[in-house]
């Protein structure tokens, strides 16, 4: 079986991803990454919901992306806002999915590995810049150009089988494929229980996910 | 003045790229990497090289790649070659420069910079596939569609001084720029006072660029 490398921050969509890797026939060797976020909680998430769906391996790397700052996901002076925003919200964090995808593309190329999956979406979503079709085929290309294993002629694949689906469409492939979205952990302010605060962004799209899938909603509410 | 983040790893490249980028008027911020490299004298050489050339500001960034392995310079079972190999040798880190690249890039974000520099070269260098002309196009049209700066219509510059220079060139610019070689560690296997192998790919093209270059090879060696 082909090994993959899945992206995996603990939330709904992450583990809808892996979900879908494991049907596809991948191995899958899951990575996330501690970077300061505030919602910590969802990093025991991620552990789980790879544990429950036969990940061979689950890795937590270490990274202090809030040493940078300028974001309310690794600033707690930084208010997380639970209204609606125009432009890019001030939970974006600075170039936190390039350096996942760079650190995903480290351990699939020692792994043998020639597939990564990443759960961005682009339509329920926070408006975040590296979650559009344009920034992933720019990594892809970029990720070819990367390795030892691309100029060796293996071609790398970054998947994306959530990009073009709506929050119900993805829940509802999930459930069908068994992910426990009890698990998950997608609120921007869990607290270490991993409760959700039902108003942040992240929240209310789960909810309305939840609510237009015509499912109820397993997420624990603080 | 612009702000620019400079990738410095104590060798003789990127002490060259920060004094080009000072002398291009930049207020420099230096970045490095303390990734579980057997050569970490080269991270005392990067704080001591930031200092001598005025970096307003030095951060060093953990992050334990040598978890991945796969590379002699994080594996210390995997010998360093000391004579010339084909190919893409095993001191290659898979996606070393793409991460350190996507640190800079989160890094310039909070700053506000719209300039990175990178002291990679393709001429006098050890083959790696994120050294090339190609690569570097990549990364710099990645990062103007991974940001929030990038998507509100700031552009991102990657600056690459010495890619088409050798090494013999690099040196001179450098010592024309004050640049003081003899604080650099650019040798792979450097032991902990930052005393140079002398025979290995590093080693040996450093050697070659100072006689090339007609200066007296400062590099204290074991």
């Amino acid at each position: 079986m082909a090994k993959a490398v899945v992206l995996l921050s603990g939330g709904l969509d992450s583990a809808t991803t892996l979900a879908i890797a494991k049907r596809q026939g991948y191995t899958c060797y899951c990575l996330s990454l501690d970077y300061g976020q505030r919602h910590r909680a969802e990093l025991a998430a991620a552990a789980k919901v790879a544990q429950s769906l036969g990940a061979v391996e689950h890795r937590v790397m270490q990274l202090d992306l809030a040493s940078f700052g300028g974001s309310a996901l690794t600033d707690t002076n930084l208010a997380v806002p639970t209204t609606p925003v125009a432009g890019i919200p001030i939970t974006y964090v600075p170039a936190r999915n390039t350096i996942m995808l760079s650190l995903a593309l480290a351990w699939s190329e020692v792994l043998g590995a020639r597939d990564i999956f990443i759960g961005v979406n682009a339509v329920d979503y926070s408006g975040y810049p590296d979650c559009r079709p344009d920034y992933i085929a720019a990594f892809e290309h970029l990720a070819n150009l990367a390795t030892k294993a691309g100029v060796e002629g293996a071609h790398l694949t970054l998947h994306t089988p959530l990009i073009q689906l709506s929050k119900a469409e993805i829940i509802r492939q999930g459930l069908q494929l068994g992910v426990d979205y009890a698990l998950t952990v997608s609120c921007y302010q869990a607290d270490a229980h991993g409760r959700a605060c039902g108003v942040c962004d992240s929240c209310r799209l789960r909810k309305k996910g939840f609510a237009d899938a015509g499912y109820p909603d397993p997420t624990p509410y603080r």
